[in-house]
Formats: structure tokens, sequence, C-alpha cells
């Protein structure tokens, strides 16, 4: 016997719906979010749509369109608005520079798109809010891409927390720790105030805000130091400060890019009344689970997080046949397109715009925070 | 400006040319070999060729027309002499059973197609001789699929002791650890004899002889140990060996789908007269390194094997952000199709067909060690 | 040939001096000074004094009489006056309750003994300052037993440190982590605010902040939550603090009983502007450095603090063969035995009394940061 | 109240007997032992016996003298011969080199003294036969020092496994792995055939076959490989070997002193057919538990083995304040003083001599495969 094999009749004959893609920016955040998209279609099956790249936008003529033929986008453009324009676009992924997150993203959603922007939403809590409700008033989904909820570890924990297994939490302690902003010759819109917003504060520490929210609850104040320690670096390089939560939890949130050795060491420990979680991003494939549960046998379990029944596995391999840390982009962007296959909620699973903006929210604090000397309280807006 | 983006045209415009693949299994191997075709295409680039996933072909109509429908195949069958008579087919990837191994692998390239092969090459010594010997005549290029050459880490290892350094090598210890076989209600192919040859012993010990091959040199005798230990089973649980190389080193191969705890877990260790490494296939992004270097601060090095500068490291992130152990297969057929491209050897980093057959050499003698109580010799054919 | 052995006379004739001790406590610490006097006299060899444990003091008949027998005190007493007032003791060691440290220690030190005073040394900066000046006044050596500075691993630290390996230091990270907190119905002195002064902050944080003054200087602000889980508990059962030195560097201090899972983790990080040094009390054997030093196998050590080039180790046993926590204590004690004998400074490595009080200055800015909501500044009074 | 403290009358009136102990040997061992002696009359208490420390026998005058003093053995002698004939002596603790194990411990025997000696009890199978027969017939009690038995994780490994949390067992893997020897110049009995015996295979590979007799059972036969790599050199190096057991477990046995970076990794696992364990004598307060229970939280626990239902645990400190490896032989020498104080077997906790002719059968066997190149049945006399 033999037959057709993926030809788009034969997809298409399978039920299978493509979704447009508009993608802007062609950099680390591209391709991560491009390879995600070529992934979806195959190693999750069957996907929610088949993502057709439909066309990438970027500054550099040459830049982009070398990642048009690299990563398969039918065409390029050095204006977004092009893409925001396209009728066949579905979906718009905003992978751009912070400085290039609120109007594109508005502007798509306002065209009818779905959006995706990358972290953080804004450069400002005031920024993050406008996005937000701009787009939310347009009914489209939206999802501001922390992609760190989508490791399998990060979401066994969520799993763990719901079902009760640690008990009420004591402590949060988060710190991102990476060492690349130790080069004062290095240059990147990411050491750019204007285009960047901040330093490791938006673009470390609003992952440790986030995973604190998705695991925890809502920080409610936070008393920080936020510092620049290179000659002539114009952003923080980084933060430290004391968490309170709404549920009674404190802990510490830190960021830094001047932790030698350490090179994306996004490392958390969560402290219940019943047990306890640790995680390296390092070593993403493992989860550190403690329980005081009367074993003898008393101790925190490295579990390699490879199971069938561990999230998100059913797409991969066999146990203990470790992944990368690209494939978080594939959990993202799938979850993102089921969402709208579904018309179900990116919440509480995905990071939304509110989230995006509630992030913002703490990232200000800690800068407020730092400059008054006081404890902060965190209000968030509606 | 904007323009047209990844259409075939634009790619042949580009210089890229088309290698058409033919795929022979569609289940473990299938899965990873296909996905590692698709990510070539773009994560590496230029790619020596864009792979063209022209057939596959598999025992189950149900089965294979879904593998092609997922992983873009264009056209699927359950005969594999349609795939080698296919001439649009220019290399042809064997990931069946291993008694699947011989003569479709050896028809295709006696129709002149560059072949890959699964590992174990063939299920005996004798069979393993035949497939390379008869397709070695036919001039295509061969690699037998030991994708563990390919993570960076063991690269790096070899890329350190070709530096000299570890110094002269008196110590190899690699152990394959999993513990799925424990499970007497599971089926699967691995678990009979005609059609897997061996259990642990083909399935991962060959593995650990490949790496020991690989990194140290060839071994010359083995000791060894064979035991089947579920009621029923038909193949090996589990070997044990103590070896010797050409180069004097010493050392252990073991193997065991029964070490409970353990999933992934294919860790050597090598000890040379300056220095020693260490490793784990459950963290493969990291090498143990110890130097003797006269160093106050004594102690093995945990590198993160993410920099710029590792090997294979030009194809993915920052530092730091990890890779999965699917992508050693992105790394290793990328290394097939630029030696097709480039008209280069397959060896010494990819496993030739040779590597396959000396590799059985080994794994024959512990059989023969295990009946006979003796130390055997190995003795390989030219 | 054969002689005599270890009489006293033989020791008096080879030169070895006793040095009456006199002891304050016979619980947890009472036990691990008494064991160290007892290691010093053959471990360390030839020890700077004999300890001859001339008296033991405690409340209980019962307790302090059992403990006399088993240590090998000559004799006891219920009243810590008799230990003070006895010539033949020379060296006061104060390893009672907190509230129990200032007027025997005064007093002992007024009567012309030299003394050591467990941590932390006063309840309070106030009762610190008053014990310090009470003490230095009378001219005897004086040690404030924050024996974490002579783990092997943190001298090695510190000395790695004062040769420059880790240039500017600009992060310091220490959480000191227990959970014997988590137990309602425990007693002990340490939870009565009369005794202890305070909970996880004097006894756990006063370690944290001891060793970020010995390895990175002075702390200057503290921003700080001092928090309560427990219904009932009447001292603080964790803290959490954003701190700044002089020196520039920022980072965390934190402390808690409540971190289930963890029962001696003393955990720190340094990042300095040329490598990094991390640490765990439950692996105190260990010490983790990375240097930025441009080699391709980048990343951290794990030092095993073991060497006969490595601080303390004369004392003990080949490389690898780890000693225990209660070692600590026989370096200490001895490094008060030889400052003693030398008359030499016990600082920069031995805690003076006035690295007692400055630790309870960092303690007590603590507290009031985090009642008033504000960055606390550090003053020190001279 | 006060009161008299430790005199001797004193503990006579409290009930404490003393045993008088007569050392041979003053080196590594010698000092571990007295260590061991001092510590127990007071960490253990109420301890079985008070030691005394009687005398101390040794080649050099110097050396044997100044330990006397340093240990406070009451005289010391050059002739072992004084040490055996002193009436005062209950126990004679053989120290020395393994040439000077048989004549003194059968000597202290017969002359009614109970003996513990070092490892491995003789040169040879033959000559740890004669010693144990010889020691046998007189009814004292006997101990044969392998002190990894009395690891707390070790023991707690003994006790998972007799309660039957492991299952069937299927593996061992031990293998002793240190570097000391790969120094030329470094002269040392251990270096000598005549007085040491063997070189890796006594001094580490004895330990790792008498706990896998401890831990597993006997083994029935040894493929083995003894090998020399240092020219001039003239005991083995290194030893490997392929192991069955009369259980039907397989596994591998393995010592050297060519494994740069390891220090004391005296490494083992053991994987049954309900869970597996894992130990690193370099993290010796550290046993990794695995158990096939089920849980979705699927991992190795780093179980702290510090907790006061631990063994061994009553004697020292809260959790988590880790032992070192010298308190090792504090519960060693306890146990066989507790075995003198109520008349009870060694066994099966501590080896007794038969067990150190047992572990020589196996060495003997490893020697013996090496080169006739076979499998080696291993028969043990009664």
């Amino acid at each position: 016997m033999s037959g057709i094999g993926a030809t788009p009749g034969a997809a298409r004959a399978a039920g299978l719906r493509e979704i447009g893609v508009g993608m802007l920016g062609y950099g680390f955040m591209g391709k991560a979010h491009s390879n995600a998209f070529r992934k979806i279609a195959y190693m999750t099956w069957p996907p929610p749509f088949l993502p057709r790249l439909v066309a990438i936008a970027g500054r550099s003529e040459e830049h982009v369109s070398a990642a048009a033929a690299r990563y398969g986008y039918e065409r390029w453009t050095t204006d977004w608005r092009d893409v925001v324009a396209d009728e066949r676009i579905g979906l718009f992924d905003n992978g751009g520079p912070n400085s290039l997150h609120a109007e594109p993203t508005i502007a798509a959603a306002e065209a009818g798109k779905h959006v995706i922007c990358e972290k953080p939403l804004g450069r400002t809590a005031e920024e993050s809010y406008e996005i937000w409700q701009r787009v939310a008033a347009t009914g489209v989904k939206h999802l501001c891409a922390f992609n760190y909820r989508f490791v399998p570890a990060v979401r066994l924990a969520r799993e763990l927390m719901e079902a009760g297994e640690l008990g009420e939490i004591r402590h949060f302690r988060g710190r991102y720790l990476q060492d690349w902003g130790d080069d004062p010759t290095r240059d990147s819109w990411r050491f750019q105030p204007d285009e960047a917003g901040s330093g490791a504060l938006g673009d470390l520490g609003a992952h440790v805000v986030d995973l604190a929210r998705y695991l925890v609850g809502e920080p409610t104040s936070v008393s920080a130091l936020v510092r620049t320690f290179l000659p002539g670096r114009k952003v923080d390089d980084a933060i430290e400060a004391a968490v309170e939560f709404e549920t009674g939890t404190i802990g510490t949130i830190e960021s830094t890019r001047l932790a030698l050795g350490r090179r994306n060491a996004f490392q958390w420990e969560i402290n219940g009344s019943k047990g306890s979680l640790a995680f390296d991003m390092e070593r993403l494939n493992e989860l550190q689970v403690f329980r005081a549960d009367g074993d003898r046998a008393r101790g925190f379990k490295t579990v390699l997080v490879s199971e069938s029944d561990h999230p998100f596995w059913e797409y991969w391999w066999p146990p203990g046949h470790i992944i990368g840390w690209g494939e978080t982009f594939v959990h993202e962007l799938h979850h993102v397109l089921r969402a709208i296959a579904e018309d179900a909620d990116v919440a509480p699973h995905g990071a939304t715009f509110e989230d995006g903006y509630r992030a913002a929210e703490v990232c200000d604090a800690i800068v407020r925070s730092s400059e008054s000397g006081g404890r902060e309280p965190i209000r968030y807006r509606s």
C-alpha cells in the first residue's frame, strides 16, 4: 500500500486548519518563536492549527530578508504595518525590542489579529496598562510571552501546589542570574534605556516576578535596590528585593547580568507548610521536590520531569530523553493556538497582557523603592 | 522595503540545493530523524542541503500514512522497496527494527543512495560486516546512527582529549542505565530476539561500546556477563564487562534496562594521566572536567557546554539556554549532509558502517565471554 | 625500646602548658565546645595549650552533673559565679542561653579570664555593645563564637578573595535555612523572647550577617521583613532583607526555620568582577569556585576542601576524607588558645566581641526596617 | 549546688567500666582509631566501656613515643610483644602494615585479648584464613576494621534493604577511586608487595568487596583485570571486575589509585526490583534513594542521613549538622566494645575475621582471573 503524504491538500483533508502568522523581529526571539511555529506543525499532533508563516518584519532589509528565507516566511518587509495590514495573518507575534511592543501590538489587535508580545509587555506599568487595555478592548486573544510558565517542571510545580501538596506557602525565593552583562564593549538595544526601558530588571527580573505570581500569588510590596555597576552603562545591572505577597508569603526577587559563571540560572525555591520545591533553569528538566510526609528516608527528590504523565510530555520522547530551552516556546505558542482554536482563555497557564501589566507594576515598584528607600506597596489597576 | 521569502524558488535562488530523503520506520527513531531533517533546514544555516522529505515506509498502513502527514513526507508506502526505487531520493535513512537493517540498507546503497542506518548496524557482527562490505563497495556515504557522538559535551570531550589535556588514558568506565525493561507486560520488537538480535546489549551496550571507541580506542578483550532477569524475557536485560583497550586502558562497559530510577543514564568517566572527564546523559549539556594543573582550588568543573565556541553551538541559543536530546540528531544528520555535499569523509566524527561493524564485534565478544567464561579477544576484520 | 607515654608529667616535660577551662551550659553548644576542647589536645599538635576541663555550670543539677561526668569536667555547679571565681580557670566559655551572655561573660572577663561567648553576643545591639565595651576594657581575649568562619571552605573563600581572585565584589547572597521551627509543640529557650532575644534572626540570620562581614565587608543599610508564621510563636520565624555594603556590593540576607527539607542549609554565593564562589553548609567540605579566566572549559569547580595546603587541614586526614560540622569548633577554639598563648589578636579570622556587636547592629536594623518599612542605615558605635 | 565531675572515681561510681587498649601502629589508622577511642568516652553515652589507652607499639622510637604523648597512651614500645604481654590490656587493635597483621593479632588473641585488625585481614586468602582460624579458636571477639559498614548512610542502606524496600537485587556496582597513587616518587609500605600484599586491590578493592558482601551477599565468581600503570610500581594500580553473586545479582567491582580528581570516591549503586540506592563516600552523609512507588514526582531522593532516627545519630548533632569520615571509627569501635561488654556477636554489622577472610578470597580470585583470563569461581572455606 502507498499513498499521498503531507501535501497541503492532505492536511486539509485531515481536518487541519491553517493560521497565518506574522512576525515582528528576527533576532533571538524571532528565531525562538519561528522554530516553535515550525515544530508545532508536527511535534504536537494534531496541532490546533498548522502555522503558516506568512510574513516577517524587521528593521534591516539584509537581516529580515535572510530571516524570511531561513525560517520559511513567505515574504518579508521592513515596515511592520505591512504585516498588520496582511489579511492572511490571523496571529501577530511581536518579538521586537521593548520600544516596539506597544504600537504594533495594539495596531495588530485593532486589525483583528490575535497577538503575542514578548516580555516585558511595555517599558513601564503605564505603557503596559495601555497595551493591555487597548488590546483587551478588541476581544482578540493576547499572550505576554513569559515562556518559563511552559517549562514542564514549572507546570508540574504549579500542579503539585494546586493539589495542595505544599500546603500554605511561606517563602518564595527567586533569582535570575546571568553574566553576559559583564562586557563594557557589548552593544545591544538591551542596554539602551529608550529601547529596553530597563536592564536586568525588565529582562530577567520580570521573569522572576511572573513566576512568583504564577506560582504563589500577587506581590503586595517590595523593598528594593536597583544598581548599575559598569561605568557608562545606562540601564541597571542588578536588582535585589524583599517581597511580600497577598498570601502572607515573604521572600526575595533578584536579578543580575553580572553573576559570573551563571549563564541562565533562573533559580527559585518555594517553602510551604507541607513541602518545598526548588528549580534551576540551567537544569530545566529537573524539579527538586520535598514532602514532609514522615518518611524516614527524608530529602529532596530530583524529579526528571520527562514522564508520560508529566506536563507537555505527550509531545516528546521516552522518559529521561530531555528537552531543551527552545521547546518552552513550542509549548507556549501551542497554548495560544489552542486558545484561538477553541476560543478558550489564555489564562491561567498563559500570561495574558493583564499579567504582563501586573508584572510591570511590580517592576515599577522595585524602581520606586530603590529611589525612595521605602517599602513600596503595589497597587494594580483593573 | 519588502520581498519574497522562503519559496522554493527563493531557496534555489539563494543557492540551496535539495536532497530527497526516504525514511524507513515511523516509530521512535522515525520521529527523531524526521524532526532533525526539518530543523536542519533552518537551524543550521545555510544547510548543506535542504532535506526534502520524499517518502516514508513502514509496516502499518495506518501508522505510516499518519506519520507521512505528521512529519511532512510527500508520500508513504508499506513496501520499503518503493522507497529504494524512488529516483528523487538521494539519502535513505533506515530507522526500522534491527531485523530490517540489512536488506533495505544494502538495496538502497546499491541503488546509489547514501545511507543512514540506526544502531546496532546488524544483529550480529557477521550481519554487520555484510552490511558494511556490501555498502562500502558501492561508494555511497554511510553512517551508523550512534547519535551520542553528536552531543556537544561528547564532542568537547573528544576535542579536549585530542588536544592532549587528559594525557594517557588509564580508565574508561561506561554504563548505560535505563529502567523501562522492568515491565513484564510490555511488548516491543526490542524484546524479540529475531527482530532485535539482543536486548540491553545491542540497544544500550552498543552505545557504550561506540563512545568507548570514539573517545578511547579499540577494545581488545572483554570479560563479560550477560543476564536475563525477567521470567519469559527472551533477550538479555543487562550486561557487565571488564574491558581492555589497545591503548592499555582498562575499564568497564555496562548496560541494563533494569536500573530503577535511571531513565536515560548513559554515564561515563575517563581518567588519564593529566585529568579526568565525567558525563551523564540525563544532564547532557554538562561535562565534568578535572585537570591536574596544580591549582589549589582543585576539583571537577561543571562545564555547561553551551558557549559560542563549543561544538555545534553556532546553531543554537545564547549560553546556558540548554538543548535537548532530540538535537543530537540535528547535529548528526547535518554531518551526513555535509559529508555528501562536500564529498567528505563521514569519519572520524560520524560512525561509519565500519564503526557499526566494530561495535558489533565487541558486542559479540561480550556474548561469547558470557558463555565461555573466558576473556574473549576481539578481532576486527578489515 | 619502651617508655612513658601521655602522663601529665610527660606532657609538661614536652613543654605543653595547660589552660583551665570553665564552661557555662551543657546543651547543644556545651557538647560542641567540650568535644572541641578534648580533641584539640591531640588532633592539633602540638596544641597551644592542653585544655583542662575544670568546671561546668548549668541550671539543672541533674543535667550539669551528668555533663561533667560525660565530658570530663572536674567539677560542676549550678551557680556560674563559682566558675568565675575559680582561680584555676583561665578561659571562660559561655554556651548558655542568650539571656545569660552578658552578666557571666562580663564577670569572667573582669575576673581576668579570657572569654568565649556563643552568638549572638547579646539580645540587642545595646546589650552587645555593653558586653563588648566592658570586656574590652579588661584586656582579656574575647571571641564571639561565629564558628562558621572556621569551616575550611569558608577560610579558603576568604583567602581566595584576599588574593584578589574574585576582583571587586558585586553581590552577596546569603541564606540560612532550617526547618525544625515547624513544630508548634516544640519548646525551647530559643522560642522565648526574654531568653533568646529573637528567633531565626539572632539564631541563624546573625550567622549570615557575620559571614557577610567576614567575606565582603560592612553592611550599610538593610530593607527587611521579619515575620512570624506559627500561631502562638513569640519570636520571628523568618527574615528577608535586601542589603547594601560599604563596598558597593548589594545582595540579600535571609534566614528561616520554616524551609521544609532544609536541615542546615546555610547557603551563600558571592559574585565578583573576576569570579564567583558558592557554598552550602549541608556540604560543608565543598566550595564552588568559578573564575573568568578565558578557559574554554568554563564552569564552577567543586573543590573538596581537604587538601594538605587547605586551611586547617594539617590537623586531619588524607584528602577527600571529609570532616564534620563539629570540627569547626576544634578550629575555632584552637584559634583562641593560640591567640592566648601567643598574645595575638583574635581578629581578623576570629570574630571578636566587636564583631558580635556589629552583627547585632545589623540585626537590629533588620527589625527596625521591618517595622518602619524604610531602608535602615546601619551605624556602628566605636 | 556543686559536685565532683569526671574523676576516675566518679566514673566508677557511675558504673562505667574501663577496658585497656593496646594499639599497634601510629600512622593513619593509629590516629583514626585513637581518636575514636577517645571520643567514645563521651560522645557515646554511656559508653560500653571507658577505653583506657594503655600502650602503643610501633617501629620508630621517635614516632611511637610522640604518638603516645599525643594520643594519650600511658606507655609506648617498639616491640609489639610488650603490648601482647600487658595484662592490663583487654583489647588489642592492630593498625599496622598488612605484613604485621597475622603474627601480633594471633598472639594477642592467644593471650586472651579481644582483637581488632585493620583491613585487609591478611595479604592473601591463605594468610587471612590462618588468622581467622587461629583467632576464632581462642574465643575472643574479633573485628576486621571495614569501617565503611559504619557510615550512617551505609547502615541505613542495609536497613532499607532488610526491610525489603529494594526488592530483589539485580545489580551492584561499586568502585573505589582515589588518585594519590599518581606520584612515582611517593614512598609507602603500601607500595611494597611484601608489606602490603597488593596495591589498589587490597587497599581499596577490599572495601568494595566487603560492602558488596554486607549489602548484597556472597560473590560467586569474578572476571577481572589487574593492572599496574606506573613504571617501577611493584603493586597493582587498578583492578576491574565483573562479578556474580549467589543471589543472582550481577555487577562490577573496581578500584584504582589513578582516577585523577577523585580523592576518596567510594561510589556504589544498587538496583533492585523495587528501588535503587546510590552513594559516594566524598558525600558520606548522603544516601540517594529511589523507590518505584508510582509517585508522579518520581526520582532519587537525596537523604541527608542525620536524623534522630537514623543509624548512629543518637551520638551526634541536630539534623543536617554533618559528621566526618573520622566518626565511622567511633561507631565501629563502639560496636566492638558493646559486643565485648554484652558478650554479643560482632556480626552481622561488624565484619568478623571470617568476613576478612572471605573478602580475601574474592581478592585472590580477582588476581587469579586476571592471570588466567577466565571467570574464577570463588569458594569459601569454613
